[in-house]
């Protein structure tokens, strides 16, 4: 047992009482009426990250709910400057009567800590505490060996409404080298991994245009062209046999994906049958052809059609050649895309491909976000992954997401890599009755953090 | 001037008197206040036909509004019967404000009659009451040379709903050899036309079903079936790349075009621009390969999407890959084909078109409208074609009619061939304000109609 582990096993329980008193305080930014505890729950994080020895506690307003932000630079100017992201604020906690336990008075089960936030994300922003005190009791410096800022938000479960704007206010101080996101999961309990990887998105929604008002199809049918054929006809183009799309250029920009990668997803332990009874009970796994299910998930880019509508939709038939059609289409991006190129490739795809005898309108309606992404063999995730091994004693492995949050801006806002430590399970039941952390694991999330820091500042010094 | 002729002349005056105080009645099926002007106006033409001569006059309840039936047999107990069809009913005259004249209170502006019926379809029912008077008197007959029968619905203008129900109760009543349908149009004033045949229909639903819920796009996008896709490859699969239905078997019971009616229907003076103007200004003709815009329309069967649905339809975005997708599909049926025949066809053909790891469903509302068709070289198109010629002394072209009215039920229930004698105009306003008819043209109605008996008596017995 080294120094980190034994401070960390000696601090346990005052860890957990403080955590506990967090949890307390129902910070769900999503009702209106907790605006207070939001508040509440950032002062209490602000004066908790005083007490840890942060010189330097601000609680940030934004145009929604406040976040925290700390800062305790390095003893060495030169060092690296790394920023932890997480968020203090909370899901709503509805329905109630499915909560075996109060949500808001955490209980510890065992090895399980219950409680609303106590996985996403109070648990693991607050093994950060315990890791940066163990780190430097194990190594007696009176501060870390990186510059350490933290940037707590209290909208990223209402959307982040305003964090975008907050980045860019605050670039300067928020500068940094890399950018810690724990807010993420991990494969299994017993297969620790780390996410290198979340798809950006790119939203369009396309109309077809026919005759002025909708036509009887008695008289008109079969001689005029039909908006809804031509969607069918465009939407149906959107793929080929393959299951590629058929954007051209859409994949001249992605990165590969490499051959460690698709080794190390490989022996991830997944179970097709099983994901799909999570994926709606979904009757067979479909994508992009030479790809797996987790490749096709987590690294390759897709169209999807999320809305279609037009004509009559109500009961009963209604026997028209419709005026208009519409489908309202997204695109995932991986490593390597730019949302605003796919849009251009898009409005350029649109118009190669209308039909004869109608008018095509593409709306994009907004910038999109973009993919992140970091390299297995970058310096922050080698670190990253380093720190994992030595708190777990086994390899770990890499995942991605296949959606996007926050983490996109802070990549793009700050310019710096990004780096997910986080320690979640897939089963915690975030955003559900009943969530829950592993305390074991919120633990290892300590000792890994006390172990980054070392490890960050040796591999980007 | 012929005896026909002049009869018609020396009674047009009573004749216009007579129908005025008809279409005074305002005989709304649609409009349930107006039930008392429905039956007073069945009520009405049935004390008229009785003053007109038929032995035979009774008012037929329905589960709606009331039918009238006529009937005047031949002296000859061999001759053939024929029956008329025609509908004493309007339409509603909303908006009201739009009328230049009160639309139950008729009135002549030259050549025209303008008020609610005069086209649609009480001038062109009563046209047949001086015609045969013409006959007879020019004859010197007591008894048309045809058993004459007349069925003038109430509900027509509202669905017909108790129609097809009326024809089955009174089959043996209804007996005929041919029955003439008195509610269509001519080309032109100037290009008197009989029309040959209307358009059959079945409907079917379409839907596709993919997991249990709706999925985030995130998570699950580009690894499972997104049934919008599937939905649209579908029906983006109903036409070939000739605008060509692709159903198996679909096209092998038309009955094609003949040499000689293309030939008549290339006689009509279209114009495209024009009517690409009627139909909501569409861009452009589109349809099946190898046919004219009027062929497309009038003999050619069609697949047409009429509603489609699926996803997030509303405002902003959803980025999921939805639960299920809908479409309303109809089929435009032409001569030759069976509505029950062509529901199978779908059905296999959905079952064979399903996309991998989706369900489809595919649901068929009822049984659909048979088309309606009479050869031109039919004795009884023949016939009626030479009683028009007669009276107009000109060549008349055919046409036919895209959708489908109570027409089917009548060839389907009586097994009966059906004749076109009618009038009317594009142009008359039918359904609109300002409704009219050309009071020239009802006189050519008339005679045509004092010709049609002898010309149907020899051209089927």
């Amino acid at each position: 047992m080294n120094d980190v582990v034994r401070y960390i096993a000696a601090h346990r329980d005052a860890f957990l009482s403080d955590l506990t008193e967090w949890l307390s305080i129902p910070s769900v930014s999503g009702d209106p009426a907790r605006a207070g505890d939001v508040r509440r729950s950032a002062e209490w994080l602000a004066a908790h990250l005083r007490r840890t020895g942060f010189p330097t506690v601000e609680v940030w307003e934004t145009g929604g709910h406040p976040a925290v932000f700390a800062e305790w630079p390095a003893a060495d100017a030169a060092a690296p400057a790394a920023l932890v992201y997480g968020h203090h604020d909370v899901q709503p906690v509805e329905p109630l009567d499915e909560w075996e336990t109060d949500p808001f008075a955490p209980v510890q089960r065992g090895d399980r800590l219950i409680g609303r936030g106590t996985s996403d994300d109070k648990g693991q922003i607050f093994f950060h505490t315990l890791g940066l005190r163990a780190g430097l009791a194990a190594s007696g410096a009176s501060a870390p060996p990186v510059t350490l800022k933290l940037l707590v938000e209290g909208e990223e479960e209402s959307g982040s409404v305003h964090f975008a704007d907050l980045l860019r206010e605050r670039r300067d101080r928020l500068a940094c080298d890399v950018v810690v996101i724990s807010d993420t999961t991990m494969w299994a309990e017993d297969v620790p991994s780390m996410c290198t990887g979340m798809r950006g998105l790119t939203e369009a929604e396309l109309t077809v245009r026919g005759p002025d008002t909708d036509l009887h199809s008695g008289s008109f049918g079969g001689a005029v062209p039909n908006p809804l054929h031509a969607l069918a006809t465009m939407v149906a183009a959107l793929h080929d046999a393959d299951g590629r799309v058929t954007l051209p250029g859409f994949y001249d920009d992605v990165i590969p994906l490499t051959d460690d990668e698709r080794v190390l997803f490989a022996k991830l332990p997944f179970d097709e049958d099983a994901w799909l009874r999570t994926a709606g009970n979904s009757r067979a796994a479909y994508g992009e052809a030479g790809y797996t299910t987790l490749e096709r998930v987590w690294a390759r880019p897709t169209a999807e059609v999320n809305g279609m509508w037009g004509g009559h939709t109500g009961p009963g038939g209604k026997t028209i050649v419709p005026r208009e059609a519409h489908a309202k289409i997204s695109f995932r991006l991986v490593a390597g895309q730019d949302p605003a190129r796919v849009q251009e490739q898009f409005r350029a795809w649109a118009a190669a491909h209308t039909p004869p005898g109608v008018a095509v309108e593409v709306r994009i309606p907004g910038g999109g976000v973009r993919p992140c992404f970091s390299p297995i063999d970058s310096p922050g995730v080698r670190a990253a992954r380093a720190a994992m091994e030595r708190a777990f004693g086994t390899e770990i492995l890499f995942t991605r997401e296949g959606g996007s949050g926050p983490e996109a801006d802070l990549a793009d806002v700050l310019g710096a890599p990004l780096v997910f430590l986080a320690v979640g399970l897939a089963g915690d039941r975030i955003h559900a009755p009943n969530e829950k952390v592993e305390i074991p694991l919120l633990l290892k999330g300590a000792e890994a953090a006390a172990y980054l820091w070392d490890e960050l500042a040796a591999a980007l010094r």
